[in-house]
C-alpha cells in the first residue's frame, strides 16, 4: 500500500473543489462527526469536504484515487457499527452530503420520488404525504438520518414486514464511483431486466464501493385505516402462535409485529418521559401489533377484534389494549422505540442485531438466555425487535450494581456466545445495522472463505486505489 | 483468448464426471436443446451433461475453466433472447441442470420453499399449495421452466404487481462459480445484511456469472378471496385511469392488472381454442384486472364492484364482466397468456419486450404506434402485458398479405424505432426477458460506458476464463 497523501498541498487541492465555505477544518468543527451516537468508535480527521453537487463530489474521489486519500462518506452520523466513522489514524478525509439535500421530484401519478443523497428521511416522508402517499420506511433516528446512509446500510425499521427495508424501497440510484466515473442509474421503472444488478451491490455496502449521490425510491398509497395494539403475553412461543394467526388474518395488512419483554417496559416507564404501561397488571412479554388497511378503516377495526378476541379467548393473550386515538398509536410505539435508550440508564449494555428464521425465535431466546445468564450471573437480558422479520436485537444490560467497566470489557465474549447460537440456526450477525468496523471481523471469521474473496474481488475491481470507506465491510491487503 | 480445448480427450473428462448414463451425445438427442421457442437463434454443441448434484456440477465447471471450455447452462429452454442457446461456433457444452429438480423442503410456518436449480416452476407451485401457501411467480411457460433459470433470467409474469418479481421471492442461493468453488448462500433469513448483496449479483445475470443449483423461495398466504374482471376501454389512457383507481381501492390486494389491444382478442378468438370473447360488443382495448384479498372473500368482491361501478357511472368502462366461477377466471387469463401464441398463425411479428413509467405508458404507445405505422404501412400492432408494471410487450404482426421473410428483415430497423422511443422516456428496452444474445450490442450502445465496463469488470473477476455463458449479456474480448 501507498501511504496516504496528506500533505498540506492536498489538502488544499480538495478544500478547492467545494470552496472555502464548504470545508471544515477546526478541531472544534470536525469533533462532533469524529464519533458516533453510543461512543464506541472515536476517530480522526483532518478536514470535512461538504460538496453542493455530483460534479464536486466527482471531483474530490478522482483526486482521492489519484493520491490514494481515505474518503469516508458521512449522511446523518447514525449509523450503529462504526462505518461513517473515520479511522483513528487521522488520514481519512470526511464527505458530508448534508449540502446535497433536495427532493428532486415528487410523482403520485408513478408513485416515485427522486431526491438527493443526503435528503433527510422526514422531510422524504413528509414530501410524500403532501401529495397523499406514503414513504414507509420509519426509523427512530429518522430526523436526522439521510437517504444515502439509508441505502448504503440497507436501512430496515418498524415497516419492513409489509414494505421491505430500503433494498425494496428503491428503484435506481446516481453513484460516484471511487474513481470519480459518475453512475447514471436514475431508472424509474418497475421492470428493467438488462444486465447485471448493480443498484444492489452498492446499496448496503456502507460507501465501500462508490458514494450513493441520488435516489429514486417509491411510494405508496397511503393507508386508510390503522389500529395499534398492545397484548401481553406468556412467552416469545406464544408471540410466535399469534403473529401467525396476524399474518393469516390481515396478510400484507400487518405492517408492525413487535417483541417487547417485560424488562423492556420497565425501563422505558422508569426512564422516558411520557412513557406509561398502557396495561393494569404486568404481563412477561409484549406483542405490539400494527395493522394498516387501503381498503376501509373498518377492515383494520375488524382485523384488530379479530385477532385480539382469538387471543383472549384461546388464553395465548392475557390482556390487551387497542389505540383509540393517534396520540395513543403515537405512545405505544414511542415505548418500544425508546426501549434502546432506556437501556442507557441503566449502566453498560452489551448490544446485538441478529436474526433468525422467524420460527426459530423462541428457540434463540430459549438457548441465548440461558447461556448468557450461565456466562453473567445477574446479567438483564432486553431482548425486543421485529419478530416478524425474525430480527430480535438482543441486548443485555448490566447487572444491578455492576461495574460498567468490568462488563463492557466482556462484549466480545458475550458476543461469541450470543452469535455462536445465531449461526447454530443459520442466522445473520447484523439484520439491520450493517458490518461497518464493528463485526468486520467477525463477519471474515463466519462466512466462507470464497463469499468474503468474492467481496474483495468486487472491492478491488470497483475502488483499485482503496481509497472508499477503507477498513469497512472487508479488509482488503 | 486461449483455443477452446474440445478434443475428444477433453469431452471424456467431462463425461466421466456425469457417468455415461447422463451425457448426451447424439446430433439427435442435441439437437432440441439447440434451438430456442421462436427458433431465432440456433447454436451447435458436441454434448449435453445432466449433472446429478452440486459437486458434479462444481468438477464440471472447474474443469471447464481449467481447459477453457465454455459451457451454456440450461434449465427448461424457454428463454426468449437467446440466453439459454449455445453458440454457432460448435465450442459450447451444454450443462442442463433437469435432473437436479428436487424440492429440498417446504415450510408453512417460516413461509419458505427450498429446490434445486433444475426443478420445475409448477411442482414448486404445487408444493407451496400442498401446505396451503402460494408461490405467486406464474408464467405461461410454468410447466417446463425451472426456477434456476427463473432466478437466472429474474423472471416477471403475472403477479409482480403484488409480490415483486423473482428477485422479490428469493431469499438465499447456492451457486456453482465458473472456477468450481461454491458458494452457499441458501439463507432463510429476512433481514441479513452483511456485507455485499451476492445473491442479486446472481439473479438476473443470465448464467453468465456461476450456475444458480438451489434457491430458498418466499412462500405467502394463499387468498382467500379472488375476483378476475375484464373491462372493455376505449384507450390505454383510459386503463392508466382505470389501473390508478384500482390501486387506490385495492392496495397490495390487486395482483393484476393486464392491457390487451381488440386486436389481440381477435387472434386470440380465431386462433387459440376454447377462447371466446366474453363481451357481447367489440371494444378498442380491454383491462384485466385480478384482485386477491387475504382477510375474506366478501373483500374481493366488494373491491371489484365498486371499481367497475365507478367505471361504469365515469363512462371509462364501456362494459365488463366479472368471473363467476374459477373455469371463468381461468379462461379470462388463457386468453391474455394466449395472445402471444395467436400471433403466430397470423405471419411474421416483430417483438418487443419494453418498460416505461407506468404513467408514461399512453403517451409511449401513441409515439411507437405513429412511428411503426409510418414505417410499416398496414402492420398490425398488438401491444398487451402488465400495465400496472409498466411492461408492454410491444409486438408487431406483419401487414395482411405481406412477405413474411421481407417484413422480419426490417427487424433491426423496428427495433431502433421502438427503442428511441422507449429511451427518450426513460424506460427499459427489457422489462422482463433479459438481454442474452438477443440485446447484447443493443445495451452496449444506450447504456452508459461505465455501467458496461462495470459489468465487464464484475463478469472477469468472477469468471476468469470466461467460460461461463460466454457471448450472453456482455461481450468480453
Amino acid at each position: 500500500m501507498d501511504m496516504p497523501g496528506l500533505s498540506s498541498d492536498v489538502l488544499e487541492r480538495f478544500a478547492a473543489i467545494v470552496g472555502p465555505a464548504n470545508v471544515l477544518r477546526s478541531a472544534e468543527d470536525i469533533a462532533p462527526r469524529l464519533v458516533e451516537n453510543r461512543g464506541l468508535y472515536r476517530g480522526a480527521s483532518p478536514m470535512i469536504l461538504k460538496p453542493g453537487s455530483t460534479r464536486e463530489v466527482a471531483d474530490i474521489l478522482q483526486l482521492a484515487t489519484e493520491t490514494r486519500t481515505p474518503i469516508v462518506p458521512q449522511t446523518g452520523n447514525t449509523g450503529l457499527v462504526g462505518g461513517q466513522v473515520p479511522r483513528e489514524s487521522g488520514t481519512d478525509l470526511i464527505l458530508s452530503l448534508e449540502r446535497m439535500n433536495r427532493i428532486l421530484d415528487v410523482d403520485p401519478v408513478a408513485n416515485v420520488l427522486a431526491a438527493e443523497g443526503g435528503a433527510i428521511l422526514a422531510e422524504v416522508q413528509h414530501a410524500a404525504e403532501s401529495v397523499q402517499r406514503l414513504f414507509p420506511l420509519s426509523l427512530g433516528s429518522e430526523g436526522s438520518c439521510r437517504i444515502g446512509g439509508n441505502l448504503s446500510t440497507n436501512a430496515g425499521g418498524t415497516a419492513v414486514l409489509a414494505y421491505g427495508n430500503m433494498r425494496q424501497l428503491c428503484l435506481g440510484l446516481e453513484v460516484v464511483l471511487p474513481t470519480g466515473e459518475i453512475w447514471d442509474g436514475m431508472r424509474r421503472l418497475k421492470k428493467d431486466n438488462t444486465g447485471y444488478d448493480l443498484r444492489d451491490l452498492f446499496i448496503g455496502a456502507e460507501g465501500t464501493l462508490g458514494i450513493i449521490t441520488g435516489a429514486v425510491l417509491k411510494l405508496f398509497p397511503q393507508p386508510v385505516g390503522r389500529q395499534v395494539a398492545l397484548a401481553g403475553l406468556t412467552s416469545p412461543a406464544d408471540a410466535l402462535r399469534l403473529f401467525e394467526k396476524a399474518s393469516n388474518l390481515c396478510g400484507t395488512s400487518l405492517t408492525g409485529f413487535e417483541l417487547m419483554p417485560r424488562l423492556g417496559v420497565e425501563f422505558t416507564t422508569r426512564h422516558i418521559e411520557g412513557v406509561r404501561d398502557p396495561l393494569s397488571e404486568p404481563h412477561p412479554w409484549y406483542a405490539l401489533i400494527d395493522i394498516s388497511t387501503s381498503d376501509s378503516a373498518e377492515t383494520a377495526e375488524t382485523m384488530v377484534h379479530a385477532l385480539l378476541e382469538w387471543g383472549l379467548e384461546t388464553g395465548l393473550v392475557r390482556d390487551a389494549v387497542i389505540a383509540n386515538s393517534v396520540a395513543q398509536q403515537t405512545a405505544l410505539w414511542h415505548m418500544r422505540e425508546s426501549m434502546s435508550d432506556a437501556q442507557k440508564p441503566e449502566g453498560g449494555s452489551i448490544k446485538h442485531d441478529v436474526s433468525v428464521p422467524v420460527s426459530s425465535i423462541p428457540r434463540f431466546m430459549e438457548a441465548a438466555d440461558a447461556a448468557v445468564m450461565g456466562a453473567v450471573p445477574g446479567a438483564r437480558i432486553c431482548a425486543f425487535g421485529h419478530l416478524g422479520d425474525g430480527n430480535i436485537h438482543y441486548n443485555i444490560s448490566q447487572p444491578v450494581g455492576a461495574d460498567k467497566a468490568a462488563f463492557l470489557a466482556r462484549w466480545r465474549e458475550v458476543n461469541e456466545i450470543v452469535y455462536g447460537i445465531v449461526l447454530s440456526m443459520n442466522g445473520s450477525i447484523s439484520a439491520e445495522h450493517g458490518i461497518g468496523q464493528l463485526k468486520r471481523d467477525e463477519l471474515a471469521r463466519i462466512r466462507p472463505t470464497i463469499e468474503i474473496d468474492l467481496m474483495r474481488r468486487i472491492k478491488r475491481v470497483f475502488d483499485p486505489a482503496n481509497i472508499m470507506n477503507p477498513g469497512k465491510v472487508i479488509a482488503i491487503d
